[in-house]
């Protein structure tokens, strides 16, 4: 590609965000749209009318400004959660990397490509200039310049595991002090001050709210007894074992009718509620067969509300029938959080695969219908996502084919000659292989994460917020191999995964294949970093929901729900320009201040959507930083193979042995970082717990509101329509 | 190789092992080699001096036979521990696998082979006749036959993987039962009856003893305080959040330099005793300069008494300075066992490279040098065992080549020009291919052991158990990688290195060399499995050591002491014989019978062995087990590479892509058993260690037992002359 069909991408790319930055500025003013632009301060009731006077406004759009800049971390914080500053530092741990690599490459590395002479260019007409002059394939092959590159991928790795040690470092910290103080407003995590901080909260803050999850453990496996039920059975062993720890406990039943019968329920009361509303009245009349083709016309109203009715007497039957449809798994809960800890730590019976025990989720995070899921349909659950994820790997070639096709006009000519006489428009051809294929490949990606997540959930993770890591974990891989490896390598998927059965050949093919992409990967990061961030400001999809909702005639009573941030996409896409920042650095700097100016964008817009727009629904905890942390080793043993590939391309023999120690090194740094920080992302030191059990201890009050935090959904008493009943559901906590 | 060479061989062996059973059977009747044949009786005082009557003597060798037989596997749990049956289960164990495997490899396997005609082969005279024809390779490529070999591989790996899992479960329950019950007599493993020899256990053994190492937990890591000494930081940060549980601590300390000051005395100690007991006062006059040839002539008694002195008094104060010596480690012991359990299990400091708590071993087992090197020095440790065992396969090859030439007559021919006419003897050409590769091979593989464990003691392990646990499984791969993949496949170490580089080309690889070398693995089997455990029977070189210890003139005070079973070396080579057994049995089944001599050779005189001869010196309490299963798992996958490999090679592809699925399930049923057996292998389940509390909860008596259970033998009050002290050693573990 040469340097003008770069810079029309950049161009349209520029155009469309200040596009975006416009429409934003003026739609966020209007009161209408208040829902997709400040959905928390609405659902916090904080959203104040501010129409008409123009004064305000324009005082109120520097405020805006502001509100960009000024919220510390602790805000944050408070506001997203651990997982919210997660997201930024790692957004702002780029940012700093690419600083450096972007002061390194441009200074030292692109001066050097360009100087050396092994790509045979036309050095007439710069823009016409091919972008492979930029890049190190541009260096004569054995020059002593290469040197500097390796200097540079030596002081760039140290650079990225210092910083990784460092943020590594705050968020582990900030995960023992939101242990600590969960409920607290201000997280300073000044690393210098955090023992005397960590020592004066304890002084001070005895009043922050205990958690449910804190005191409780999820119980599997647990064995049949030949004369106690499961719940009697459970009972029994913690009482006889734990019995000065051990609280209550609250057995998880097989509730698959349940939920059907309540999600068809739910369906039919909002029926009802829309037809209530409606003024139309001939709308409350309908045949009720087959697609409501069929049978005689009744009053819908009347018909729904008898149908609701007796929707909701199966589920009071069902959830009255419960006993012997126990699964073999409950919810303990313990006096205190060591109690707890115990009966997590150690294994309880002689045969491990019985009372194994893992750490509770929090209530609202536990994804009920899992349980009820037979040991076997979890196993055929697992082999077939791992099916469904290889099948979706090999589809998703397809898209990648064909943009790969995009790039290389020529061999788009062959494949549609009639296209030739367009394609020889040069605007129209910048077009297409500067813009046309990141977006096509962008667009395609968009209907990945759903699909993960769903995946996830059948796996038999008993936590939302497990589904979620999971389905995170998926997708990054997923982008990897799909947007950088099936782009940089081509051929046949075949072909590709061959190339890992022959581990010698791995450098050398690698080096061979990769710098040649640079120019996609540049327009990659301009189409899909630039544009698609700033669309997130724009939140045009929501957008357009909310002018439909406003402008249909029928208002429908759903709930005003606040989004949660979307992780399972936004961490692999944010780790993928991470990777190609990092294996790109010293093969083509020139994808550097693109870099940069994408993660800019983006600290701005997602902190501010952040603060703004998003809500915790639950919290991982900061549990994605491990699958950074792992993601970004992987890009720098990925730059080191490269490297050691490229250097012996380039006949330097000696500085392609002098590379291998790096991944070593880079090995044994990861492998003490595992040691040191993996630990607190699986469950919570004795010092800290006991600590905590000693400065807030548990209340009678939080026992009471402990014996019955966990309940399944599907168990609560139900009241769709208006009617009074004589029994009630029955309570099955209590029953501990 | 021809028959008649093998046969050679084969009767070498036979007459050196009747030559072995007939010395013992003579030898062990004189009184003078009961510390060579039965140490375990004399230093129980049970030895009776049984010479002089004929009748006597008779009636004793029958009951020698029955002592071969009789005592069952309780008898054996209580005199050799769980390793000594763990040792006979896995000879047990190979029996069964290699009795199934022997019924279908000569009734099925070598009749099919036999009836090949792939090798050109001369059929006029049996015995020059080449062994090839009775192997795999000998069948007819494409010929449906092979199908035999392909059901046989299949129903193999389901026995033996069934097998497998009976074993495990009969470890598991044992290790369970012998935690529960530590001194007890007899235990019981009728599996159908555990549970309710469990229960009626848990009845009658209320006084069984308890061990302080269930009660004790080695904790490291233990960070500098401003304040306190680390003895007092460690007292304090127990105290505080064990308030309930914490008994005591014993920390450890740099004791190097008294180490060495003892091992001095000791030395001079014995050389002063030699001196006394001596008759001649010739020698009671020397000179005590440089290497005993200049500087005066003094009496040497009188001379040591008084070095011997000095020492003690070094010591001495050495011991009194300890303070500030301290090691940041200690043993803490608790009030219970789930005490200690809660210490093992939960990370305790919010930093988790700090307060690492790990399972103490017993005080007997410690290995007290290791606590005084560095983390530095046990870092650097650990890189040059890596380094050591490299160079130690590599220089290993030497006599891996010489072996392989002996072999090769013809090359041998080549090298040596000169042997050619004492070559042509046939007699001594089989001697030469049939027994002497065996021979050198397990000449040179006597000396690896001991290095392997002095390897492993600088690798930081804390206890000797740990220690002979990593030099066994060192030495299983070592001998694994030497003895069978260098002989298998020949080239370079570097071309031999290079095959697993290319995964692709591994199993044709195989295929191709491996079943060429049954031969030699059938005369190795010959040679080093029947003649090395009939030798071991004899224990030559005690023997000798014995009669040079009557014989001489000076009588030595040494204290007798029984030796403790050599794991070591013997669990690998006993699971070298299972790998040669597992890979060749569709190979070359006639290898077969003559695992099954050797395993019931090993049976009957390794058992007599472990009961007589060998005294356990500590426990691992069964942790041999997973390496035994984890190297039987590897021979079979091992095997389905080969089958995979030889069905291709065979023209037989849909057998080989059919036997694909196999080293799949096989891994599913290695993963399955990890997480059900190896729980128990780390830790003790909650359930039993409460039971245990309960039902024999330590006494005031224990607790003052345990406060002094550990105590480094440097720090230990001295005597080795006569003279009595005024001032006492401090006693150190009175601190706590």
């Amino acid at each position: 590609m040469i340097l003008s069909a770069l810079l029309t991408s950049v161009g349209i790319n520029l155009g469309l965000c200040f596009l975006y930055f416009t429409l934003f500025y003026i739609l966020r003013k209007r009161p209408g749209n208040a829902d997709v632009y400040e959905p928390r301060l609405v659902a916090e009731g904080k959203f104040e009318q501010r129409d008409n006077i123009n004064l305000e406004r324009l005082r109120l759009s520097t405020s805006w400004v502001n509100r960009f800049w000024h919220p510390s971390e602790e805000e944050l914080l408070m506001r997203s959660g651990l997982d919210g500053v997660v997201y930024m530092r790692i957004i702002i741990f780029s940012l700093k990397v690419f600083a450096f690599a972007g002061v390194v490459g441009l200074c030292a590395l692109l001066p050097i490509n360009y100087m050396g002479s092994q790509m045979v260019i036309d050095f007439s007409d710069l823009t016409n200039k091919s972008l492979e002059s930029f890049s190190i394939s541009n260096v004569n092959d054995g020059s002593k310049r290469l040197w500097v590159h390796f200097g540079a991928v030596y002081a760039f790795t140290a650079f990225v595991c210092y910083l990784l040690y460092v943020v590594s470092i705050f968020i582990f910290t900030n995960k023992i002090l939101s242990f600590l103080f969960p409920m607290s407003n201000s997280q300073n995590c000044n690393l210098q001050e955090y023992r005397y901080i960590s020592m004066k909260r304890l002084a001070n803050y005895y009043s922050s709210d205990s958690k449910p999850d804190q005191f409780t453990v999820l119980v599997r496996g647990i064995p049949k007894s030949s004369t106690d039920s499961l719940s009697g059975h459970v009972e029994k062993f913690f009482s006889e074992y734990y019995p000065s720890s051990y609280l209550s406990h609250y057995m998880v039943y097989h509730t698959t009718k349940i939920q059907k019968l309540i999600s068809e329920a739910d369906k039919v009361s909002r029926r009802l509620a829309h037809l209530r509303s409606t003024q139309v009245t001939s709308q409350r009349f309908g045949r009720v067969g087959f697609l409501g083709l069929f049978g005689p016309k009744v009053d819908l109203v009347e018909y729904y509300e008898k149908k609701l009715e007796d929707l909701e007497d199966k589920v009071r039957v069902q959830q009255s029938l419960l006993s012997g449809k126990e699964v073999p798994a409950a919810f303990v809960s313990f006096k205190s959080r060591l109690g707890a800890a115990v009966a997590l730590h150690i294994q309880q019976a002689e045969n491990p695969t019985e009372w194994l025990t893992e750490s509770a989720p929090e209530p609202k995070d536990v994804y009920w219908p899992f349980f009820s899921a037979s040991f076997l349909s979890r196993w055929i659950g697992n082999v077939t996502v791992v099916f469904a994820c290889v099948l979706l790997t090999i589809l998703f070639l397809i898209p990648v084919i064909i943009v790969q096709g995009l790039t290389n006009l020529d061999q788009l000519e062959t494949w549609f000659p009639f296209l030739q006489g367009v394609l020889n428009i040069t605007f129209i051809s910048q077009v297409i292989t500067g813009y046309l294929p990141g977006l096509i490949l962008k667009m395609f990606l968009y209907l990945v994460p759903p699909v993960m997540i769903m995946l996830s959930s059948i796996q038999g993770y008993i936590a939302h917020s497990q589904i979620e890591k999971s389905a995170c974990n998926k997708m990054l891989w997923f982008t990897i191999w799909n947007i950088f490896f099936a782009n940089a390598i081509s051929g046949s998927a075949l072909y590709r995964a061959k190339i890992f059965l022959e581990p010698k050949e791995i450098p050398n093919t690698l080096a061979a294949a990769i710098p040649g992409q640079a120019t996609f990967f540049i327009t990659y990061v301009v189409t899909s970093g630039w544009t698609s961030t700033a669309s997130e400001l724009l939140r045009l999809m929501p957008l357009v929901s909310n002018f439909m909702k406003r402008t249909s005639l029928t208002k429908t009573d759903e709930k005003f729900e606040v989004p949660s941030f979307p992780y399972t996409s936004e961490i692999p896409s944010t780790l993928l320009f991470g990777l190609l920042g990092i294996t790109y650095f010293f093969l083509s700097p020139l994808i550097l201040p693109f870099l940069l100016v994408h993660y800019c964008l983006a600290y701005m817009i997602y902190r501010h959507q952040l603060l703004n727009v998003y809500s915790p629904k639950y919290e991982t905890g900061g549990t994605f930083w491990p699958i950074v942390h792992n993601s970004m080793v992987f890009s720098l043993i990925l730059m080191h193979v490269i490297a050691v590939g490229i250097f012996g391309l380039k006949k330097l023999p000696l500085a392609s042995s002098l590379t291998v120690p790096l991944p070593i090194i880079t090995l044994l740094f990861n492998s003490y970082c595992r040691k040191r920080f993996l630990p607190v992302f699986k469950g919570y030191p004795a010092e800290i717990m006991i600590k905590k059990d000693t400065s807030d201890p548990a209340t009678a009050n939080f026992y009471e509101k402990l014996v019955t935090a966990y309940q399944d959904p599907a168990l609560k008493p139900i009241q769709f329509s208006g009617r009074t009943h004589g029994h009630n559901a029955p309570l099955l906590a209590s029953e501990a």
